[in-house]
């Protein structure tokens, strides 16, 4: 793996991840851009004791363009993109129309490969691997800036989920802070050492690993349904050694976690015959706190419910918090397990 | 105001609030259905130590039927609907497609009016208040059962958000778990006087009624946007005096809300000439514990982020929990505040 650094006309960074023997990346971005002017805003809502980003300019950015005018396909034929190399295999650089910036954290986009209609299930391993590479730099270069707590990689697909661009891309948020949905799994999990001296991610994952809710398995990771799932379609992707992030990984785990995520993603995207809107989210361990009590692991989930049907986070999920499945987990376990390619 | 209450063909309850002059109700349902087969279960989601609804029958449920089909409807020419009355003022029943059921909770659905093409914004005053008596009422029968720890009324509006049938109504739900974000509200509360011995409910509200994002107010309310409001449209709407619950609000303050509602509701709907989908959550006390933490509120909150454009749950908000909002919350309030009727 090769990495290329460079900065973006407007000195937003730009790091190119490519095979070995792939050609040299542009390092020269010939735009002329006018500084990225933003302010987003952190603030705290007291009642949750929670943070909100506030970021107005991004009302304005880039919504669901034409392929030609795709801002995250290579440089060609003199159009001029986000991305001035004429070719890639993945690329990293800082949004434009970031959610969280300066103080307030950092907003990247990962490019996943240069062909506009590929997706990431339909990538070859080597090149998931390199996403896979790719992440983990990110972790470990963001997680060491100051102001980062938590580093966040995830994929957004689907219009269905809101995507504002076609071409196959994943994001990584660097916050501020320890997430409300991390710092809540990690507060149970030290409730439960302090109580029982047991160790909570563990105890879990031996059950569900154990169970009926398995849909596939590897050397080193297992994908299950897990047996309150939110989602009508749910999957976590456990390493089986209890690391805290993705750089801790060895390289065994990564060659064997590009295997098994694209064969989630096909068994996926062959449940209803249709592509899948999803999220898919790597829940790593804080930067500095709890990392001993985190177990890394990947979640992906779709609001998809039937062919023809979305799930909506309405009043009892959006207002209360309080989730509403209508699928069992058992069952889509099953199916999922059926739809193996 | 006058309560009637009676049973539905399968043993299911109805219960219609008329004004006092209104014709009697039918009690009899004609209809032949087979008994509510449900069995709505309760997982627990260990890692994040919250409750899950699954209940797998709703997959079946009524999706956006024809008008001449509506099953809110009061049953006309022949034709029998869930209200077997040839015509309603309010009425709640119990919901044939419950997420919650026997003891893991109980569903209502509220009709807010007879009239289908009918919106809560829409309502006379003493139609609106109508409503307020029959949540009052709901709040404590529901809240009087052995297995119910909270009561939820809330309103899902427009089919942006999922809405699956167009009559103007509401739902109720009764939890037998204090719901994730309320237990949250009340555990930051607790702290907060633990530490420094103040009431956060007070001192927030209190900053909010005299700062620069209060849209309306009244005698015994007031509407604001939340300094970090977590939706491009949220609203808060606050009573002046603490109470746990809408049963313990004085007729005074009842009369009041009908009044000021309405109002909020008609600015939200003229802040883009469209009928604003929405999601309206009252906040109340749990029904056994901490109820003089709580301070009920209303929030009504909306996806509509610009005319043609709506806000996403996706990533960083149903991933982490760590909500983005792409509008300045003082604008939002300078918007409603010039939306007045």
């Amino acid at each position: 793996m090769r990495r290329t650094a460079a900065r973006l006309a407007d000195r937003r960074e730009i790091i190119y991840f490519d095979r070995d023997d792939a050609p040299p990346r542009a390092g020269y971005d010939p735009r002329s851009l006018p500084p990225v002017r933003t302010s987003p805003q952190l603030r705290h809502d007291p009642l949750l004791d929670e943070w909100v980003a506030i970021a107005t300019h991004r009302q304005t950015r880039t919504h669901l363009p034409a392929a030609r005018e795709c801002p995250l396909c290579p440089s060609r034929d003199g159009r001029q993109t986000e991305i001035p190399s004429d070719d890639y295999d993945v690329v990293v650089f800082e949004n434009r129309f970031p959610a969280l910036a300066a103080a307030s954290g950092r907003c990247e986009v990962v490019c996943f490969a240069s062909d506009h209609d590929a997706s990431f299930a339909t990538l070859p391993p080597q090149q998931a691997r390199l996403v896979i590479e790719a992440w983990v730099d990110r972790t470990a270069s963001l997680g060491a800036l100051p102001q980062v707590e938590q580093v966040y990689c995830f994929e957004n697909r689907g219009p269905e989920i809101g995507v504002t661009l076609h071409h196959p891309h994943g994001q990584i948020y660097a916050y501020p802070f320890v997430t409300p949905r991390t710092r809540q799994m990690l507060s149970v999990a030290r409730g439960f050492r302090e109580r029982s001296g047991g160790d909570l991610f563990g105890e879990v994952f031996a059950a569900e690993r154990a169970g009926p809710r398995v849909v596939v398995s590897s050397a080193h990771w297992t994908a299950f349904v897990p047996a309150a799932a939110r989602w009508p379609v749910e999957v976590h992707v456990f390493p089986h050694r209890r690391v805290p992030d993705l750089p801790a990984l060895s390289c065994a785990e990564r060659d064997d976690l590009a295997v098994i995520y694209l064969d989630v993603l096909g068994r996926l995207d062959r449940l209803y015959g249709v592509p899948l809107p999803y999220v898919a989210a790597w829940h790593q361990a804080p930067v500095r706190v709890d990392r001993e009590l985190a177990w890394l692991h990947l979640q992906v989930f779709s609001v998809r419910r039937a062919p023809g049907r979305l799930k909506y986070l309405a009043g009892t999920e959006a207002g209360m918090g309080a989730f509403s499945n209508d699928v069992l987990p058992e069952e889509a376990a099953r199916r999922l397990r059926e739809a193996g390619g």
